[in-house]
């Protein structure tokens, strides 16, 4: 464990968060395609599995995840945020999309997100438009959203039978 | 929204999330109790109901997501931490359970929290003991578990036809 850790700041708070998350929902995911096979279901079924029929399915819970991090990195950096295309309908598309997240949080330095407290940040969702300083940005947009698609998507395969723990969400290195 | 945010602090990123997540809940627990009564669906229903038979009940998830974040505020405070019965089996006993978690919550100040980045936290969970400083134990293991709980609480009323929006989750303030 890290011991020299001073003062919290913005980049220690979402980038290694963010990607050590990401890990573990790709174990999660790993776990998922290897009980389709073991038990010889569709793993189009867990793709397109859902818990309640007007939630987004499990590959949609992990195409927002994905967005909800690359965005937070490139806005607090004040970059143009990745367009990817939200076409993945297998496991191995999945597993893609967040090793690609990850390559991009990873290229993010500290520099650039520290000090993104009071950046001026502007999400559009279609002609709606919400303001937000880079801290409750991150703490109030970013966080409570990314753990939900997270959660959803853990929920969604434990509800259909795949062998999962907390740990498996949370983590344990 | 606050302008005056300066550096993100310990505090910043634990106390006022925290409040204002079990704000959100407290309100998604209204609706459940609201369409129970309207539905004439008895409220036990929804208090027992899991997503997966070795997942908890609605109750269980609302007592994790609360003893997290008073073990939070308590630990990084380096004051006891305030112990609860665990016996709610209403909405209405989840619903005080809350408030006095935001109570408890809003009684430990900036001052008590900032500057524990690097405090020493044990938790102990039966025999077993895990060493965390405060940074890491706010961000790797009290936000992505007090997100799980909450996220799982709300997906149980999902799934069992509570009419909830992700808003009612995230907050629209």
């Amino acid at each position: 464990m890290e011991k020299n850790i001073m003062s919290l700041t913005m980049y220690q708070a979402s980038i290694p968060s963010f990607a050590r998350m990401l890990g573990n929902l790709s174990a999660i995911l790993d776990k998922a395609a290897t009980h389709a096979k073991a038990k010889k279901i569709d793993p189009s079924v867990f793709i397109n599995a859902r818990l309640a029929p007007d939630m987004y399915p499990l590959s949609r819970q992990v195409q927002i995840a994905t967005d909800l991090v690359k965005g937070c990195a490139a806005r607090l950096a004040g970059m143009d945020v990745p367009s990817y295309a939200d076409n993945e309908t297998t496991f191995d598309e999945l597993q893609a999309r967040i090793a690609k997240t990850v390559a991009f949080l990873q290229s993010v330095t500290a520099a650039q997100i520290d000090g993104s407290e009071e950046r001026n940040i502007t999400l559009k969702f279609g002609p709606k438009e919400f303001h937000f300083l880079g801290q409750p940005y991150l703490l109030d947009f970013v966080y409570p959203n990314f753990h939900f698609h997270l959660t959803t998507a853990y929920a969604i395969l434990r509800h259909n039978g795949v062998d999962l723990g907390k740990m498996d969400y949370v983590g344990s290195d």
